[in-house]
């Protein structure tokens, strides 16, 4: 055990997994500690963003073979664009702007017991595009330019625990998806270590148990999506007598209860897991996708406009692309500059639950993203930006977005803000929701949707290109609605 | 059961799914009468295929936007520029030809219960690469221009059993990855259906029991990639009381009831499926893998010449393309003309096996190729074209191809040549081995190999992007041993 060049085992039923689920020694009365020390740290890590044209990029220029917008080292990532071709839905045929960044990163996350309570190394980080200061971000956060120096920058910290040169025991090790409608093909390697060794401390460092980081949760902008997504792929194999005691503190068929259930995976599920992975199969060998990079230029067929001052489209749709200067104190380097990109309007993800047979089951659909590595991955049941479907005619609105934008307030079983990396999106607010709905609410209408438990969402999550991000936050987020009524 | 639309099951461990794998029913001496069966088809199925330069080739030309060849339908597949770029291995910044075919077409294998003894429903298919006329093919074998019409030609044969308009249960549904050396990220969907209707006799179809199906696997070029793909596929759950009733059949000891017992999942594995699975992400995010597309007359860049009569490698390593003109008579269309892709020289595809703790393990790598999906996928001990490293640096010469050239043939256990598909490839031979190692070979010198069982192998073919096209067909292989002996 720890000896990560050995045996890199995770137990089936692992007592520090079971702890993740559970959260146990949450301490409530710790949120308010937890937020002022994100409010010091913002103010210590000060970073100053501020708009500069493409020609005034350092480093930074469209590149004469194919007009991409790419950094001097070629590393990073860079802006470029992208046809895509399909046989369904309202647009069928459309070339983007598109980030390209085929490096795949670390987000990880450091986990060590204190006194018989599990605690995770949360990180107080600044990104260029946050809406606020700095956001709860995982121990590790870090592209292969980070990690390799290209960055030109200190050391990156901690990460001797999850390259194999100090001890750790691997938990959650899968490279999954990122944002397909705006990455190409972009994953991240999520892993979760649990250490042995006395780690030293650090300002921007802080030890939080579970249940403290999931009460977070239930706060606007706190969470980033890096740790979102590394707490989504924790396995939920759990001992069921710890479970059992979990559930005799929840209020008995409760919403709580009943979403502790679905993720430890009792009752029967209305699919099984073979006939989830036909679908799966199904709908990526019906759906056309082609995907071929194009020279940026070829964007403006599309109805793109690209200035000196950014890319944005016509209708105001999408998003926007434009350059940075970023500033700060406390960064691998002190200064540089970058693009970003700015969603045009805010998203709205909201995941629909529902009892069946004692077990809530979540309504997932399987969502095809034009930079996606695989036809289509499983998102919430709803996932989109509203305001780019404003126009759409009544068959191409997404299914249920009315329904949730509508619906009583008795149903929300949860509700909050998050962002996207602050790294590469400006200020993307994202509107997460959980919904349940009643029993004799009827899903058989929407050919892409199928009922899935969390348990088995969660059994994706062991492997890549199932699970998008967006789902991926929310599983998190409905971890945190049982995790702050048992803490 | 039977209702496809329904509960698309696969039972955890179904009869069906327990014959495939035990291949009980065989009849030896039936394999002489299935040879003749193929010789009479291939002498039906005329096919005339005879090399034609590209300007002649109807209906397919060079497109002025990137220089790719392709058909005016925009359909089918076309001959692409591919960029790779790596951080290993002895080429690390290329530019070469590639088939790019983003449809994912059907492999479907009809499988029905006569008289208590599973078949399987084979086709005898001829195509314009093959080495012979025809060889044995699934039931089922359409590309989505096959099945959707725009061949023109007449109707896919079967295919109401593997799109939901007739029933039929779903043993095997999963997208798998093609050879990524020569396609660009190309998959198919690679089925197995149980079927209760009474279906049509057809002159080019025949009703084969799995054991003399896999008999037909230790003759060359018999047995083509397609239904390799589709038996390599077939999950391994079985009742443990019918494997031991056939082990009981089986010398004990011998290295067919070794390797069933690998495939049954028997014993203790060298290394869990966790640190499999970790040690497959650490791969993926450690190889630098960028692929970009680049105009056809780029590769000339990497010293690839093009011609009208072909494209050849300067060198005469890797591959040439060139057009074909095929005529038949039996077939969805008449006469056409596309191009094919001849491999420059044969492949070597060895498995080494090892008894580890009483259990067979193979000896599996990573392996990275120009037009993968995701940097990496498990690959048999050694997977090359020798000819192509005559001249590479000690270093980077592929590992074990000295050791699998010069093993003694008493370590032998299995020897035949197949044939890729020949729909793509023209004459294209490769040498499937699988080699007993003895308890003190050692392979800890090779970083890229892990030891695995035939049950963990399975496992990971019950999703994509793990297992290529290359080792799912020695599995296959691997499966004819111990039938053969059993049957």
């Amino acid at each position: 055990m720890g000896d990560r060049t050995g045996d890199r085992t995770i137990p089936e039923s692992s007592q520090t997994a079971t702890r993740f689920l559970l959260g146990d020694g949450g301490i409530p009365t710790a949120t308010a500690e937890t937020h002022d020390w994100l409010t010091r740290n913002g103010a210590e890590q000060r970073l100053e963003v501020a708009r500069v044209p493409f020609s005034a990029m350092d480093r930074w220029s469209f590149q004469p073979e194919d007009g991409r917008l790419a950094h001097e080292s070629g590393r990073f990532f860079s802006i470029e664009g992208l046809h895509v071709r399909t046989n369904f839905g309202w647009r069928r045929d459309w070339i983007q702007p598109i980030i390209v960044q085929p490096e795949i990163g670390f987000l990880g996350l450091i986990v060590k017991e204190f006194d018989g309570v599990l605690h995770v190394l949360a990180q107080a980080k600044a990104e260029p595009g946050n809406i606020n200061a700095v956001q709860l971000s995982p121990t590790l956060q870090a592209t292969r330019s980070n990690y390799t120096g290209v960055h030109r920058g200190s050391k990156v910290r901690f990460i001797e625990y999850f390259n194999g040169t100090r001890p750790s025991r691997i938990l959650v090790d899968v490279l999954q998806s990122e944002q397909g409608a705006w990455f190409l093909r972009k994953r991240n390697r999520n892993m979760v270590v649990e250490v042995f060794d006395d780690l030293p401390e650090h300002p921007n460092f802080r030890w939080l148990t579970v249940a403290q980081l999931r009460a977070m949760l239930h706060h606007d902008n706190v969470v980033n999506m890096d740790l979102r997504t590394v707490l989504a792929c924790v396995p939920t194999a759990v001992e069921r007598d710890r479970a059992d005691d979990v559930l005799a503190r929840l209020p008995e068929g409760s919403f709580q209860a009943r979403l502790l259930h679905s993720f430890i995976g009792a009752g029967t599920p209305a699919n099984n897991m073979n006939s989830l992975l036909s679908w799966i199969s199904d709908v990526r060998a019906r759906r056309e996708f082609v995907q071929r990079g194009r020279p940026l230029p070829d964007i403006e067929r599309s109805g793109w406009i690209r200035r000196d001052d950014g890319i944005e489209h016509e209708e105001k749709k999408y998003f926007d692309v434009f350059g940075v200067t970023v500033a700060t104190s406390d960064r691998e380097v002190n200064s540089w500059m970058q693009p970003l990109l700015s969603p045009a309007n805010n998203g709205l993800l909201a995941l629909l639950v529902k009892d069946i047979g004692g077990t809530l089951h979540a309504l997932v659909q399987l969502r095809t993203e034009a930079g996606g590595m695989d036809v289509a991955e499983l998102a919430p049941t709803v996932h989109c930006q509203p305001d780019n479907y404003a126009d759409a005619p009544e068959e191409f609105r997404p299914a249920y977005v009315d329904y949730v934008l509508n619906v009583p307030r008795s149903q929300v079983r949860y509700d909050a803000w998050h962002s996207e990396e602050g790294g590469r999106f400006y200020r993307n607010e994202n509107r997460y929701m959980l919904i349940e709905v009643p029993a004799d609410f009827d899903a058989s209408a929407a050919p892409d949707h199928r009922w899935m438990t969390f348990d088995q969402i969660t059994y994706l999550l062991g492997h890549s290109h199932y699970v998008n991000i967006q789902l991926r936050s929310i599983i998190a987020c409905a971890s945190a609605v049982y995790t702050r009524t048992a803490g």
